[in-house]
């Protein structure tokens, strides 16, 4: 499957590099078409232009920092509806840095604002909670990425992407379930810049046939 | 130290249990009275009237489940004040049974809402994501327990109440946060109850001196 990835960093490497070793054909694209031929070298796959990126891709990874969201959108016409009708994977954290509270205003996700700079594209809230070092190391065991999104078609895309890199899809809802996946990662980077490991403040449960590990509701 | 715990169900008979082994002085309280006698017999501890719960607590527990909160603050007489200058500890989920959807309206906390309801307390949201087997057996390793509030005497009162029932009290801010707490326990119903060990869904962090694990923000 052709893949266009949005951004240069650490994740977008990761998972194109991942992504490409399962066969997938990934292109970047970045601000700087500089960095993005970096990117493209470090990840064993080809560099376009911005404007490119998205036009054959079945699927694009919107891969930068929450305050360059917009403007990248911009760039490849999404608002236009250069997006519509793709899988458009919204990785993004819009949190304080090391505080891990939300930016974006009360009751609402970074995800909304990503559909609404991308009209028509089927956006999935995914690959938000890990590291990037844990997708581009070989010996990570394997994760479970939660993602919501409300295209089932685009879901199945994501999720075929997250078992190609490793990972175990679980979807828990629609694009109204972002806010609470995006607070759980606000969470997870407070707990971890305190140098707590955000595992032990969740429980384990214990066997997946039983419910037994569920707070009470 | 005196603790009053409002409630009866299975939090507050493991809590209790707990707590009265570290030499706490507990008392239990409901709006059935046999109810609370049932839960202070299984725990050790006396049962009172609910009128009398908070009299001489030094700290009050709300075990109760979230349809229950206002009456049951009712009761105490909290919204005239009787738990005022008191840690309240709020372990409660707003949250659909086995969905994991908040349903404090967008934006607010269950622990705003116990705010109001007991003007003066000093609200304390913890316990909210363990569920009570894990503070029941004496074998479960030693759980983080995220929490937030805005006085710092009662999140001093609450953290060695967490030590005591061999927790590792981690405090992530003020009350302004508990949104984010109690999202991410609609998160740990939600795949718990798709047979997802929740753990699996946040990443590890490898070491306690590194930042490593978290996310990109």
């Amino acid at each position: 499957m052709r893949i266009g990835i949005l951004g240069t960093g650490t994740l977008a490497v990761a998972l194109a590099t991942g992504w490409a070793r399962t066969g997938h054909d990934i292109v970047i694209g970045g601000r700087s078409f500089e960095r993005a031929e970096a990117a493209a070298k470090a990840s064993g796959v080809r560099a376009r232009p911005l404007c490119e990126v998205a036009e054959h891709a079945a699927a694009v990874l919107l891969s930068v920092r929450w305050e360059g969201v917009a403007d990248i959108l911009q760039a490849v016409g999404a608002p236009a509806g250069a997006l519509a009708g793709k899988p458009l994977i919204d990785p993004t954290n819009a949190v304080d840095h090391g505080i891990g509270v939300l930016r974006t205003e009360s009751g609402r996700a970074a995800a909304h604002r990503v559909a609404e700079l991308a009209p028509g594209a089927h956006v999935v809230k995914a690959f938000h909670l890990f590291p990037s070092t844990h997708w581009s190391s070989l010996s990570s065991p394997a994760a479970v990425v939660a993602m919501c999104g409300d295209d089932r078609r685009a879901l199945e895309v994501v999720g075929a992407l997250v078992r190609d890199i490793g990972g175990v899809p679980a979807v828990i809802g629609g694009l109204d379930r972002a806010r609470q996946l995006e607070e759980v990662a606000g969470f997870v980077i407070a707990l971890a810049f305190a140098g707590i490991d955000p595992r032990s403040a969740v429980p384990a449960v214990p066997s997946p046939e039983s419910n037994g590990g569920a707070p009470q509701s």
